[in-house]
């Protein structure tokens, strides 16, 4: 690669919501998405809540001529939701489907039957590799109580796990998505401190778009303006995050965001709102040092972070603990009134009843059973986020001891000495 | 690192058959299995079926002055029954579940509730960095009919791709771990070209052990030996695979397995063999070119095997939807008969009859859709493996059409130039 390379990469994420027979004029928000694309010519398009197929078919072929290469990454019961458009040939795909994703129960919320997953797509660009990462985390429905805290927090360190091992040759990381984290929620500061990822809203200059760069305003027609009324401005939940790995430069030269309403006409193109960033590569000497914000100076911050990752996964193993038990005692109980009825079905006496108390009786035990696997697995889930948390931290506590000089080593998201600048 | 770099290794790998009430003998076997794995004092112990977390527990508490470090890896409602013992500290380490691991209501079989995985650990050895996986892929129950084949090559695709997209910065990489594949099987075939590790039974000129390195054997006391009637010697489905990337030289100095007993007593530690290599890693030059025999020559098996894996993968999409389709006929059916029974009950004049039917009924829509719910799942699973194949196999022609040349970025399994040798 010569010493002058130098790269722009522009890319567009958006969180489409497209739901099919709930989503308002999901179809023509498709077209008018599918144009703008093709007019703006992005070299990467990363989209969230494609959950129809059929709208992921339709842009691929609008959108074929401009972005000659697409995937759409399934799972689950409905599908990911997940799709991206590329200007450059895609070289390798493969996805990483979240352990835990609410629950199966709680179907209005219908998080658990999407499959939530991270896709991962490397492309190599005039000899540079680009790892670029498009996912979209679980939902959350109430930020008073919200019950799927621990699985959000889980997500996080599955998705910060996944990018770090899959990186490690990689010369660029890019991460875009719907993370359904405010930036100073502990799943987004995790990803962030283990990864090294850089987060284009505070790192670039030009910024223009939406006050205080929210991804879900008021002023946009189809969000719910109840849900948004702690937030005056709204919420920045949607994200473009990036690093380079050693040897390279990476700098957001401008990030952009649509504000409610479409581009051209006045509808918007979705109920959250369109990112759109230039990012600038760039050859670094070799004798390039991380900038002092990025050193080991920072370690602590890393180290508190993983602390509180674990208490809460820590409360949520126990938590999924007490269900498992719960359930347990349920079908206990179930087991014991089965019994009761036949013994009462057999005897004659209250028959009827008996046989009326049947139906209810056996889904009760077939519900308990299927919440004691559900919450055993979810337990499982759960200790296996926080045993790679504990061994994170045990690994960082020897690096302390050992002194300054090992510190290299650890933590891992500090490690690659990204030359993040800014321009 | 030193010109004259030097490392052996030294590994044991063992299907521990440790299922709590059924398995015969386990807590003596796991008592055995520590003083010998005490004895030896290999450099990593990789092992799997520890379904219970007690005999985790117990054997790390016996085997820590030995093995200082040691990793379960937690998942599914039992767990993935795969857990390491190291001599050596571990960096990092973290797993991937597979999407598709047979039925939930095959409860007989019981592999679905075991979450089956594949574990990392990233070792620093002398400078070195060592990727090594442990992995344990869906039972065979019938040769004949295998009605989990397909799930077996989804789950050897995940696996392939698990190890090609985060060993991308190890010098060398190690795969143990019962396959529960023949060598010649299509899933054994796939992962070997994909991610061109190497069988070292296959390598080694030092083998002692059973006849044709066979893993479950007929002279083993706990082995059902009706199930091994084809197989005069056994069969060989647990394995040690390897590979250097360039730069290094990996050899496989010897390879033993137990025979069907215990190396001191008489009965064996389990119902399969042990596996116990000893590796050689060396530098190699750095104008080392890969032997012919891993070269582009050998370009058109991979793509055949990758051919074949892509047709059982669509036969297998094909079947899910089908099952799929069949629930949804029986969920309208269900519903119709619950209406029919409603009415019934109402009118009076079969009352008892339709309350008698109603439990059934529901039983059958809950579990019609359980199963709709389950097979759509199963085929989105499916279709995420063959796109990812049939994007390969698309990468694989267009290297072929643009002639020898560009061959090198294609396949990827080949791509690493392994400094595999014989010595």
């Amino acid at each position: 690669m010569k010493p002058n390379f130098s790269l722009r990469l522009r890319l567009f994420n958006l969180n489409c919501w497209g739901i099919p027979y709930l989503s308002k004029h999901r179809a023509d928000r498709m077209k008018r998405l599918g144009d703008f694309l093709n007019m703006e010519s992005f070299d990467l398009a990363l989209l969230e809540e494609v959950w129809s197929e059929q709208d992921f078919q339709y842009l691929r072929q609008k959108l074929s001529p401009t972005y000659p290469a697409a995937h759409y990454f399934r799972s689950g019961v409905i599908g990911s939701g997940l799709c991206v458009f590329s200007k450059h040939p895609i070289q390798e795909f493969t996805q990483h489907v979240y352990t835990l994703n609410g629950y199966p129960y709680m179907i209005h919320h219908g998080d658990w039957f999407c499959g939530k997953a991270v896709g991962l797509l490397v492309l190599h660009l005039g000899g540079l590799v680009l790892n670029a990462y498009v996912t979209h985390l679980h939902a959350e429905y109430s930020r008073q109580k919200d019950i799927y805290l621990t699985h959000r927090v889980a997500q996080a360190w599955e998705l910060a796990q996944f990018i770090h091992h899959t990186s490690k040759k990689a010369d660029v990381v890019l991460l875009c998505g719907d993370l359904n984290l405010h930036p100073k929620d502990l799943g987004c500061r995790l990803l962030k401190e283990w990864t090294g990822l850089h987060d284009a809203y505070l790192e670039t200059r030009d910024f223009k778009g939406s006050e205080e760069g929210c991804t879900m305003v008021p002023e946009n027609c189809y969000v719910n303006q109840r849900e948004l009324e702690p937030f005056p401005f709204g919420i920045r939940i949607d994200y473009v995050l990036y690093k380079a790995v050693s040897g390279f430069y990476i700098s957001c030269k401008t990030l952009r965001t649509t504000t409610g309403r479409d581009p051209h006409s006045g509808t918007p193109l979705s109920d959250h709102e369109a990112l759109m960033a230039t990012l600038c590569v760039r050859h670094s000497p070799p004798q390039h040092i991380p900038s002092p914000s990025h050193g080991p100076a920072e370690r602590s911050p890393l180290t508190s972070i993983l602390k509180e990752a674990w208490t809460e996964l820590d409360l949520g193993v126990a938590q999924a603990r007490w269900w498992a038990t719960f359930a347990g005692y349920v079908i206990g109980l179930g087991l014991l009134l089965l019994a009761l009825l036949c013994a009462l079905a057999a005897g004659g006496g209250v028959r009827e009843v008996a046989i009326l108390l049947w139906t209810p009786s056996v889904g009760l035990l077939l519900g308990a059973g299927a919440v004691y696997l559900f919450h055993m697995q979810e337990a499982k889930g759960l200790s296996r986020a926080r045993a790679e948390l504990q061994h994170v931290l045990g690994r960082a506590r020897e690096a302390q001891d050992l002194g300054p000089e090992s510190q290299p080593a650890l933590p891992l998201g500090q490690q690659e000495g990204d030359g993040t600048e800014e321009q």
